[in-house]
């Protein structure tokens, strides 16, 4: 029996998964893996994901260098949703977010409209040089 | 304009939602909502979702009594993933799970297996009579 076949993969192949820094607890992102992903995850500790913008496996930080080290795997009750606590690498405090935020979740629901609340900590032009 | 229409609803017309404790920062739970749950969980304060196997909105808590006060609605920078910083209501510790436990994560990935690492809080038969 492989954990693998355990997970309820979406009609795509997909399971979605969270992102959670371990140390502090903060949600950093959110994104998709298909099996292959999950598997080569578990297999290098770093999180792989699958783009389904640019339909290829993401090994996150592959660019930026904000790689993920990953320290748990959790799995929820449905078995269709997986939680992964990492360490957020390649910048102090960690940076998740493509726009040079520590977390993707930046934009807080205040009356109504979104507002933009944390510190953009790198220029995403200097992260993507 | 209205913050609903900012968010890129999938095309079933819903977005991922994931709700963490406020006080502990633990992710309890992962679930959909459309527009009008969203806007329902903005008006009463309490998280209310899509139940996607039963078509209909979905009381978090209406029959376990185990409510969700939102204290924090965040939104991610695809406007395509909502994160609920929640206060789980009707038990202490708080039980987001149908299982009765605290969170819906309680699997654990440990070699080629998935180990079922926290407890149990309260029956599912005593939460659901």
């Amino acid at each position: 029996m492989n954990w693998l076949d355990d997970i309820r993969w979406d009609e795509q192949g997909l399971v979605p998964v969270i992102a959670q820094e371990a140390s502090t607890g903060d949600v950093l992102m959110f994104a998709w893996m298909n099996r292959e992903a999950l598997a080569r995850t578990a297999e290098i500790g770093e999180a792989v994901y699958w783009s389904r913008s640019r339909s290829r496996l993401w090994h996150k930080g592959e660019e930026s260098g904000h790689i993920q080290k990953v320290l748990d795997i959790r799995l929820d009750c449905d078995n269709d949703v997986v939680l992964l606590k990492i360490e957020q690498l390649g910048h102090e405090p960690g940076i998740a977010c493509h726009t040079g935020r520590h977390s993707c979740f930046f934009q807080r629901h205040e009356g109504d409209q979104w507002v933009a609340v944390d510190p953009v900590l790198k220029d995403p032009e200097r992260i993507y040089k």
